[in-house]
C-alpha cells in the first residue's frame, strides 16, 4: 500500500476497541505450571489466594480455560479517556534508515503514568472497589506502577498505599509527588509501619530498602487491615490477560489495513506488556493459523530468557509470595544499576516462560549503552522520547530494519513502545557522558545466585 | 447530542487537517500596531528585520493582509507525527462536578516537548533549512521551547543553540538533557561565549541569569555567526500565525460533531497558545457570523492584561529588540518566583492586546495555590497531569461549569490545555506540602516599573 493509503497514526473508532479482554492461555497447548503454595508445595487454590488478592482477579489468575473475558463496561469508560493508543507508521524512521522495512509501533505512553501500567491498574482497582474494599497496598521501584495505581485508586475513590523503595523515593522525588497528585500515601520503604519493616531496620540501619522488602511490606499491611488487598504490577496471570488490549488494539489496527507482521518485538521483565502485546498473534500461531516471528528483548545485565533455569522460584526477594515456575535467575538475583528500572527483575511471567521453553517465541539480550544510542536515534526522528525499558524493543526492530537494507526484504516488523522517558533523564544524562556501564553478569555469579533457587521439580 | 454520538475524544482524520493557517490579522478591524525600531521608532522593515530573523518568518510577521498561508507539505508531514491533538469531550468531570454544562478540551502535551510549542518550532526550523542556514539560536526559560526548537532542528538537521538561563539551567537539568538528546548545545546563561555574556558576568559575578540576558546572548550569536538567525516561541505576530493550527483543529472537530461553544478559555502568557486557539473563533466574531465569550486567564502574579498599560515598551529586558505595542507592565518588571514559567512575561501579543482593547475578549487574573488545586482536581478525574501554565484555563473553566450547576444552564465550554507538568513537580510538591505562595504585587510596584516604560506615543 501507498503511504497515502496508511496514515502516519492508526487510531481506533471507538466503536472498533476491544470489548473482552483474550486469555492466551485457553489457547495454550501446554499450561503455564502452577503457582504453588510456598509452605505445602500444592497448586495455590482459590481460598489460598482470597486473604491476598481480590476475589474476581483471583478467579482470572486460575482461569485457563475461557478465551474471551468482558471488560466491564466501568474499564471500558476509563479507557476510553486515554485509549486506544496509536498504532504508529514509522515513515520518518523508515526514511532516516533508508530500509525497505515498514515499522510499526505501538505507543503506550500518552497517559500520566507514562507507561502501560495503566491498563492493569484500572482493572485491578475497579475489583477491588467491586468487592467493596476500602484500598489497596502495592509497592514500586522507579514508580511507573504506583503511579498508575494511584490513578486507578483515585479514579474509584479508593485508599492506596505506596510502599517505595527508599532509595527511589529520596532520589525520585517527581514520580513520589506524581502519586501524590493522585491522592496515595507514598511511604519509603523499608518503614515502621510494618513489622517486617521495623524487623530489617532493626538488623539492617540505615539501609536503602529493596523491591523485595517494599513487597513485604505491601503484603503485610494488605492482609493485616481490614479491607485491603494486595495488587501487583507485572508477571501475574491476571496482568497478561488485561494488557492483552494492547495487542487486541494492535490486530484491529493492522487488520483494518489488511497488514500482517512478519515480527513483534517486546521488552521483558516481568512480562507485562510483551505477554499483552504478543497474546493475540500467539494465539492465531499455536492455532497453525499465522507464524508470526515472536522476540523478547532483555537488558544483558538482567537475562532470565537467555541465561536463566526454567524452575520453580520465589516470586518476591523476601519470599513471601507463591511460587512460580518460570524463567528465573534466582530470586537472590541482585540486578546491576541498570536504569531500565522495569526490567530489573529476577524472574519472568509463567504464561510467557512455557511459551518460550515451547519454542514459540525467541529471546535476545541487548546491553544497555546500546540500548541508549538507540533510543537517541528513534527520538531524533520519531519525536517521542522512549523509556529505557522501551528502548530495548526499539534496539532491536532498528537492527531488524536495516538487516532489510541488506537483503532488500520488505519485513513488516511491529514493535511495542511501552512508555516515554521523562522521568528517566538521569540515566540519558549518563549516556550523554559518557559514563554508562555496560556490566554483564559472570557465568560463575549466575551458578551462585542458582544455588538460591529452591529444590522443587 | 448524546453521550453515544460524542466520543470521548475527537480525532481528525489526516484529510481533515488543515492545509493552512489562519492569519486572524488580515480579518481584523483594527490592525495590531506595527513593531517600531528601537533607535528610530519608525515601523521595522523587512530589511530592518531580516539581519535577526529569517526571511520568510519576516514576511510573516509583517504580513497583515492575507487571510490564509499556505502550509509547506514538510511541515504537515512533521504535523502528522503528533497532530491531530484530540478535542476531548470531559465526561468524567463533567459528572463528577454534576454540571448540565459540556466541556471540552484541546490536549496540546501529547509529544515530547510538553507542550504546544512544537506547532511553531517546527515551522521556524523549517524556514531556516530553507533558506540554507546552518543553525538557529534561542533563549529559553524553564525548557519547553528549547525542547520544542531542539526536536525540530534535530529533524531538519540545523544546528541549535540554546542560551538557557542558568538558574533553569542548574535546577532543571531534566529538560536541559532532553534538548542534548535532541543535539541541541545548551549554554547557561550568562555566559563567557559572548560579548554580552561576558560582560554581565564582570559586572554581576555569581549571577544567575535572567530571560532578558539570555535573549540577548542568543540574538548577538545570531547576528555574529554566518549562517545563524535568531527565533523565538511566543509574542510574535509569526507565532500566533503557527498556532492558529491549534484553533483550526478544534473548531474542525466541533464542526464535524454540530457543536457551538459558549465560550473558549485559554491561559496567556506572550499569547502563543490562547492567540492560536482562539483565531478562528475570533474570526467569526469580528465578521459578526458568531459571538462567542472569549477569555484569557494569567497569573494575578504577573497581570498584564487586567493591570497592565496599553503602550509601547520593550520586547525584552535587554532591549535589543524592537519595541512592540502591548499590555505590559514594563520590560523592568521582575515576576514574582510564580511556577507556570511560561506566563511570567511582562508583555503580551501585539495580535492580543489590540483584541482586547477592542473589547473583543475579556481577561481575569488567578492566584496560584487554586489553580494548583484546580489542576489536582482535573488530574484526579480526567488522567491528564497538567501543566501549572495549562492549570491557569482550567481554574476558570471549572469556575464557569460549577456556575452552570447553580444557573441550570448547558453551557458548552472550550478550554485550551496546552501541556504536561512532568517537569514541574517541585511546584506540585510545594503545593502539597502546603508551602505554596500567593504573592501579587501591589499598585505601587506596579506603578515604579511602569516608570521604566519608553516615552512613546
Amino acid at each position: 500500500m501507498s503511504k497515502d493509503t496508511i496514515p502516519y497514526k492508526i487510531y481506533l473508532e471507538e466503536n472498533e476497541m476491544p470489548k473482552a479482554w483474550y486469555n492466551l492461555r485457553a489457547d495454550m497447548i501446554n499450561k503455564p505450571a502452577p503457582l504453588i503454595h510456598p509452605g505445602t508445595h500444592q497448586p495455590m487454590t482459590l481460598e489460598d489466594l482470597s486473604p491476598v488478592f481480590c476475589e474476581e482477579l483471583c478467579k482470572q489468575e486460575l482461569n485457563n480455560t475461557d478465551p474471551f473475558i468482558e471488560i466491564p463496561q466501568e474499564i471500558r469508560d476509563f479507557y476510553k479517556m486515554y485509549r486506544p493508543s496509536p498504532l504508529v507508521r514509522a515513515y520518518c524512521l523508515e526514511e532516516k534508515l533508508g530500509t525497505p522495512a515498514k515499522i510499526y509501533y505501538k505507543f503506550e505512553g500518552n497517559n500520566t503514568s507514562g507507561s502501560h501500567k495503566l491498563n492493569s491498574a484500572i482493572a485491578q482497582a475497579y475489583y477491588a472497589k467491586q468487592q467493596g474494599l476500602k484500598g489497596v497496598t502495592t509497592e514500586t521501584g522507579a514508580g511507573q506502577w504506583g503511579t498508575a495505581l494511584s490513578m486507578a485508586c483515585s479514579y474509584f475513590d479508593l485508599d492506596c498505599k505506596v510502599y517505595m523503595v527508599k532509595v527511589s523515593y529520596e532520589q525520585k522525588p517527581f514520580r513520589r509527588e506524581v502519586m501524590r497528585t493522585y491522592g496515595a500515601s507514598v511511604t519509603p520503604s523499608p518503614s515502621e509501619t510494618t513489622q517486617i519493616g521495623k524487623k530489617i531496620l532493626e538488623e539492617h540501619p540505615g539501609t536503602t530498602g529493596s523491591l523485595g522488602c517494599a513487597i513485604s511490606e505491601a503484603v503485610e499491611v494488605a492482609t493485616s487491615t481490614p479491607g485491603y488487598r494486595y495488587v501487583l504490577g507485572s508477571v501475574l496471570n491476571q496482568v497478561l490477560l488485561h494488557q492483552s488490549i494492547i495487542g487486541l488494539e494492535t490486530k484491529a489496527a493492522l487488520d483494518k489495513y489488511g497488514i500482517v507482521p512478519d515480527m513483534i518485538i517486546g521488552c521483558a521483565g516481568g512480562g507485562s506488556n510483551l505477554g499483552g502485546l504478543i497474546a493475540p498473534f500467539m494465539g492465531e500461531k499455536i492455532k497453525g493459523n499465522a507464524d508470526y516471528r515472536i522476540i523478547a528483548v532483555e537488558p544483558a545485565s538482567c537475562p532470565s530468557f537467555t541465561r536463566g533455569r526454567y524452575a520453580y522460584d520465589f516470586a518476591d526477594t523476601g519470599m513471601v509470595c507463591p511460587l512460580a515456575k518460570m524463567y528465573t535467575l534466582g530470586s537472590g538475583f541482585i540486578p546491576a544499576p541498570n536504569h531500565a528500572g522495569g526490567l530489573r527483575y529476577h524472574g519472568m511471567s509463567p504464561v510467557l516462560s512455557q511459551l518460550y521453553d515451547d519454542g514459540l517465541m525467541e529471546a535476545i539480550a541487548v546491553p544497555q549503552t546500546e540500548v541508549f544510542a538507540a533510543a537517541e536515534e528513534f527520538a531524533r526522528v520519531e519525536g517521542i522520547l522512549p523509556a529505557p525499558e522501551s528502548s530495548h524493543a526499539i534496539k532491536v526492530a532498528l537492527d531488524e530494519a536495516k538487516k532489510c537494507i541488506e537483503t532488500g526484504e520488505e519485513k513488516t516488523i511491529v514493535f511495542g513502545l511501552t512508555g516515554t522517558g521523562y522521568f528517566d533523564m538521569v540515566a540519558y544524562e549518563k549516556y550523554h557522558d559518557g559514563i554508562m556501564d555496560d556490566y554483564v553478569p559472570t557465568d560463575e555469579e549466575l551458578e551462585k545466585y542458582f544455588e538460591t533457587l529452591p529444590p522443587i521439580e
